[in-house]
């Protein structure tokens, strides 16, 4: 199972419309752009900005007129791997198979870069459309995302070494990635034109997705190879980490990845639009190998 | 030269609003909750929510109208104290007289808790005035606004130890206090019902002000005690940052705030409203003693 085709092309217009929405070197402090633009174009899956652009297809819009939303979701999950990696928190050398933020331009200006790429997030999804309602909505829903982001983070270091518990590695999953998910979708069904009803469908969608995610994430960090992966595997059992496979082991996290991908596809019966695309990436999100 | 009578009661209408708008303990990882709130409830002086709630008064609206503003500016800038203390930032122990987050919850938790009162600002801003264009505004502004901070903190951290400059330390306190003190006032005024001509004249008093809050900042560094400042006094001096005393010693840098509270003023000639309150704010800002 493959990426939908127009994916590659999808991509390759985030990339572009992010390097134009990223701060020039020319402004004071350009080490700051830098670094920035370090994590922000590093090579990646974009597929919160996927999400994004298919969940407007879905309900019948212009993929593109969901791109700077898009960005924006992108910038904010940059923003929460760069803190994330800081030696005071996760304390992780790669991502994306590279020096982490601070390996490279030290841990002062990754906490800056990181705060930096969080506002620009939060501009542009305020900019995102020229209807201030639709651009509030836009900016609210991401703002509300980063929090439950942090508060998961924050639950997932302090469950660290504690007895695997399957109600509490749902919630920091849910936390830590079906919300963003879910808010990548609903932004983009909104972006498109979506009514209330199909909004709350396609955050339905991108939750059970998100949690599909990180089950399949979990499932990859213990079964892939580093090359893979970017990062050194079996890192999460090391650690002491809460995860589906410490709860259930490697077959049972597929099957509840199985059961979310299902409950995800469901949310899509009554979409107006084009929903291949966000069918197919949920099949994609369970098998792919990296 | 002392504050409007009314700005005590502000002051405890705003901290009783902060309690309210901070997250529950009762949420997953209390410890965030806890950490957000030692920093925000802090005595301060909320010189932003305070600039906020007399910028509507000074357009004829009503200063509880801006109370959530008023908080969301606070929160910005109580996240930006808690990165900027960081030990690889500025390393300082003290704040508002006491120990600094990170001195009391460790470095991950004052990075993730500063992340949340970010997102929490942003939030509540967003939220802040029923008119989905008014929010949007307010949203809008301290996005903006916390990109301009971050980069003016960069720019602060990387000119240390250089030649004292003038064009540089005014870029520095523009971008650091100037931007975020003329949006308090711009919100402010908008939450009032503010046109775009009075909008823009805030702005130009707060940034203004922001100059002379800062320039005086400089020289009560310089010149205050430890019981004053609640931190070490001569600590700008000692650590070779870009300071107005660097730059023009103490009595060039008392005329340079005289001069830039003159400009403040002269922006507040065509309000509609009641507007000794922000006159009376502008001379307390150069006359205080911490």
């Amino acid at each position: 199972m493959s990426l939908p085709r127009h994916f590659a092309e999808w991509q390759s217009r985030v990339d572009a419309r992010m390097a134009e929405l990223l701060p020039s070197e020319d402004l004071p402090a350009p080490a700051l752009s830098q670094s920035m633009a370090y994590s922000a174009l590093a090579p990646g899956k974009r597929v919160r900005p996927l999400l994004c652009m298919a969940s407007a297809l879905a309900v019948g819009g212009d993929p593109d007129a969901a791109l700077d939303g898009a960005c924006s979701l992108e910038f904010l999950h940059v923003f929460s791997l760069i803190h994330d990696d800081l030696p005071a928190i996760d304390n992780d050398d790669l991502r994306r198979g590279r020096p982490t933020n601070h390996k490279v331009y030290g841990e002062g200006m990754a906490i800056l870069a990181g705060d930096a790429l969080f506002a620009l997030a939060l501009k542009v999804a305020l900019t995102s459309h020229a209807e201030p309602a639709i651009a509030h909505h836009a900016g609210l829903c991401l703002a509300e995302c980063a929090e439950v982001l942090v508060r998961g983070e924050v639950l997932d270091v302090l469950s660290e070494g504690e007895n695997p518990d399957l109600a509490l590695v749902q919630e920091i999953h849910a936390m830590k990635t079906g919300a963003l998910l879910g808010c990548a979708c609903e932004m983009g069904g909104r972006l498109g034109g979506a009514n209330e009803a199909q909004a709350a469908s396609l955050r339905a969608y991108g939750q059970h997705l998100g949690l599909a995610f990180q089950i399949a994430d979990d499932v990859l960090n213990e079964t892939g190879n580093e090359e893979q992966l970017g990062k050194a595997s079996g890192s999460d059992r090391a650690r002491g980490k809460q995860t589906y496979v410490a709860v259930m082991g490697v077959d049972g996290a597929r099957a509840a990845a199985e059961r979310e991908i299902s409950a995800a596809l469901a949310a899509l019966d009554d979409m107006p639009g084009e929903t291949d695309t966000l069918r197919t990436f949920a099949r994609y999100v369970i098998d792919r190998q990296h």
